[in-house]
C-alpha cells in the first residue's frame, strides 16, 4: 500500500458490442456501440494467463488493483485510488436456510460507502488515461457520490445530476466531494437527458451507466475478489440487487474469463437477479422468456437503488442469468424491511435496504424450492446500512428518578 | 476468509496494573485494578517470536486476526467476528507540507464504521470466552454501535446508555444492531454511573472505556497493522485524535512489543495526541508537566468522539505522549471544520470531524515547527464521515427551463 502501484503487462485487444458483436479500437474514448449498446472489453487471456498466476497473486496487497492483469488500465500513474480493498466475505450462519453456508459480501466497505467505487474508480482511471478532465453523470445518489469522492482525486471535474427525491445525504456527500451537484425536479432519465445534451456545449464526457465501457470492468472484481476468497472456488447461489446490472454482468464476464484461463473448474454460479416487485422489469422478462425488457412504469420500492425502471444492459443481465441457470425474482418492501430487520437482529449486521433484498430473496427461493437449502449463497449487501434512515428508538431514562434495575432483562 | 479461524498458540501470561505495575491472574473476568487503573495484558513475547514470523503473518487473509498470537483470546470459537479487515493507508499528496509523504488511515472501513470496532470485538470476544451473557456500556454513540453489532453477533444481551445529545443516527443504529438503547437526561458520567450501579441487580459486565482488559489489545492492532502495512516499518509521526485514549494507547503498546521481539528496529513513531481547544486535559497536563489530567469543565466541540472531559487511562496516554518524544495538542471547531473541508475538496476524501482533527493539527504543527517537512505522518481517520451531518448543496435545475449550459465550467 505504501508504494504507488507497480507497472504491469496488461492485455485489453479490443472492445466489441455486447449486442452485435462488432470491434472498436482500445485506447481511445468510447460511448455506446453503433447499435446504441454497452462495449465489453477483451482481453488475450492465453497471453494472461501465460503471464500470472494465482500465487503471484496471493503475494499482492488485498485490493482490486490486485487483479491489474484483468483490468484495462494501462499506465500505474493513471490509476485513481481511494483505498479499494477487499470486502469481507462474512458468514451468517444464523440466516442459512439448511445446510449450505451463506454469506454476506460487505460491499459497505469501500470508498464512498457502496460498490459504486468499483466501477468508478476503474472508469475515472480510464478517463484519466484517455485525457478526459470533465465528466457528467445522472444519479440516484451512491453512485454520484463514488464519482465525486474519484473524480476530485483524479483533479477532474465532475457535474452531477439527481432527481430532487434523491436522499439529502447523498447530494451533499457528493458536493462536500468536490463535485458541481445538482437537483433535477424530474426523474433519472431528465437528469440523463441534461447530460447527454450537454455533452457539445460543455465538453463532459458521459458517465452514465453503460455508456462507457470500464464501469463493467470494475464492477467484475466482484468476481474475481469473490473466487480468490473462496480458494478460487464459487458459492453455487449468487444473490444480487439489480438495478442497471452492471455488477452481475461484471460477475458474469468475470466467471467466465477465469473458466477460459482454467483457474475456475466445474459449475459457475447461478446468478440470481434480485428486484422489487415495484420495479421488476428483468423478472417480467425472464419470465415472458425475452431478451430485453420493458421500461417499468410507475417504478417504486424503498430500496431506491435498484429503482431503476429501464437497463441499457438489460439483455446482457438476462443472457447471464439464463446462461448461469439461474432466474430473476422480486421481493416487496414488506420483505424488504423484515429481512433487513432479522439479520441484524440475529447477526448485528445493518444491511442497506437493496442488500436485505437479497436476504429477502434467498428466503422466497428456499421456500419456492428454486433454491435447494444444501445449495451455498453469496448475498451483496452492495452498500453501508449508515447511508440509510433507520427507525428511531425512543426509550429514555431520567436521573432525577431512581432507576428501575428490573428493566433490563 | 471462508473457514472458521484456525487454532492458535497463545502467549498471555497475566495481567498487570497500569500504575502499580501488581499482577492478575490471566483468564479471568477483571475490571479496574485494585489500585483503580486499568490493566495491561502481558504476553511471553519471547515465547511469541520463536513461534510466529512476519513471513508466516503474510500468508493469512489481511484482517485483524493475522496477529492471533499478539492477541488475548485463547479458542478461536470464541472469536466474534464480522470481518475486521485491515483498513487501507491511503496517501494524500496535496495535503503534504513538504518532503515527508502523508497518508489518511481509513478506520471508516471497519464495521459499524468506526474504529471502535476494533476494541470491542476483541473485549465481546474475551467476554464470551469468560462466560459473559449480559454486557452494558455508556457511550457517546460509535463505541455504542459497536458493542451492538458485536453483542448481538455474540449472542449476548446488552444494554447501552447515551447522553441524550447523541446524534439520532447512533441512537439508532445502536438499536437497529439489536442491543437495548436508552436516552439519558445527563452527561456520559451519569450514564457510567447507571452502568455501575447496575452491575449487582442485573449482573451484567462494565464495558466502560477502559474498565475492562481487552479493547487496548484490540486497538494495539491498529499499530500491528499499520506497520506490516509498511513492511514492518513506521512512521516518523502519528496524529491521533485522542478522548480516551484507547487506541494511543494500544498503538504504543503494539510499537513497543514489536520492538521488544526485534520486529521494528530504531526510532518509534513519535505519538501526537489531538484534541480539541474546547476540550483538551491532556494537552493542559502535557504542557504543565503533569502525570495525571484533570477534569474539563464546560466540554464543548463539534468533534463528539474527543469530547472526553476526564480519561481513566490519562497517565498511560500522556506516558506514550512523552516516551515516544510526541506531544499533545490542540485545535479549534474552525480548524477542524476547515481541514475536513480542505481535505475532501482536494483529494475527495470525506474525514470524520475527529479524524479531520488529526490534518489541522498537522498542518498547526508544520507551522509551529513542531514537525518538520520532511518528517512521514500518519492521520487516523477514525470513523465514516458518513456518520455526521454534512452541509447542504441546493443547486437546482428547473427541467420546464431550457437548460444554461454555460453554468458548468
Amino acid at each position: 500500500m505504501l508504494d504507488s502501484f507497480p507497472e504491469s503487462q496488461t492485455f485489453v485487444t479490443h472492445l466489441e458490442c455486447g449486442m452485435e458483436h462488432d470491434h472498436y479500437a482500445a485506447d481511445q474514448l468510447h460511448g455506446l456501440s453503433k447499435a446504441g449498446k454497452p462495449l465489453l472489453v477483451k482481453y488475450d487471456l492465453n497471453a494472461l494467463a501465460q503471464a500470472v498466476s494465482k500465487e503471484e497473486l496471493a503475494t499482492r496487497p488485498a485490493t482490486l488493483w490486485r487483479y491489474r492483469e484483468f483490468l484495462p488500465v494501462r499506465k500505474s500513474e493513471n490509476i485513481v485510488s481511494l483505498g479499494e480493498i477487499h470486502t469481507p466475505l462474512i458468514p451468517v450462519p444464523r440466516l442459512q436456510g439448511g445446510n449450505g453456508s451463506v454469506w454476506i459480501k460487505d460491499e459497505g466497505r469501500l470508498p464512498t460507502g457502496s460498490f459504486k467505487a468499483r466501477g468508478l474508480c476503474m472508469a475515472v482511471s480510464m478517463a484519466k488515461e484517455l485525457g478526459v478532465t470533465k465528466v457528467a453523470m445522472p444519479t440516484n445518489g451512491n453512485a454520484g457520490a463514488a464519482l465525486a469522492a474519484y473524480g476530485t482525486r483524479a483533479g477532474m471535474k465532475s457535474f452531477i445530476f439527481c432527481p430532487d427525491d434523491t436522499p439529502e445525504i447523498n447530494v451533499r456527500e457528493i458536493a462536500a466531494q468536490g463535485a458541481h451537484v445538482w437537483r433535477v425536479n424530474g426523474l433519472i432519465n431528465d437528469c440523463g437527458k441534461i447530460v447527454a445534451q450537454g455533452k457539445e456545449p460543455v465538453g463532459w464526457f458521459d458517465f452514465s451507466t453503460l455508456k462507457e465501457p470500464y464501469r463493467i470492468e470494475g464492477k467484475k472484481t466482484m468476481g474475481l475478489e469473490l473466487a480468490d476468497q473462496m480458494g478460487w472456488q464459487v458459492p453455487d447461489v449468487i444473490f444480487y440487487p439489480t438495478g442497471g446490472g452492471t455488477g452481475l454482468i461484471g460477475m458474469w464476464k468475470a466467471f467466465n474469463e477465469l473458466k477460459e484461463i482454467g483457474w475456475l473448474k466445474g459449475k459457475l454460479p447461478r446468478m440470481v437477479a434480485v428486484q422489487a416487485t415495484g420495479c421488476a422489469p428483468m423478472v417480467k422478462a425472464y419470465e415472458e422468456g425475452k431478451e430485453h425488457a420493458e421500461l417499468w412504469e410507475d417504478a417504486h420500492t424503498v430500496a431506491a437503488g435498484i429503482r431503476v425502471p429501464v437497463a441499457v444492459g438489460d439483455f446482457l443481465i438476462l443472457r447471464a442469468v439464463r446462461e448461469s441457470e439461474g432466474f430473476a425474482t422480486a421481493v416487496n418492501d414488506e420483505q424488504i424491511t423484515a429481512a433487513l430487520d432479522e439479520a441484524s437482529q440475529k447477526e448485528g449486521f445493518l444491511m442497506c435496504p437493496e442488500g436485505a433484498a437479497t436476504y429477502a430473496a434467498y428466503k422466497q427461493e428456499l421456500e419456492s424450492g428454486r433454491v435447494s437449502p444444501d445449495e451455498s449463497a453469496v448475498l451483496f449487501n452492495c452498500a453501508t446500512g449508515l447511508k440509510y434512515e433507520l427507525p428511531p428508538a425512543d426509550q429514555a431514562i431520567d436521573i432525577n428518578q431512581p432507576v428501575d434495575y428490573s428493566l433490563f432483562v
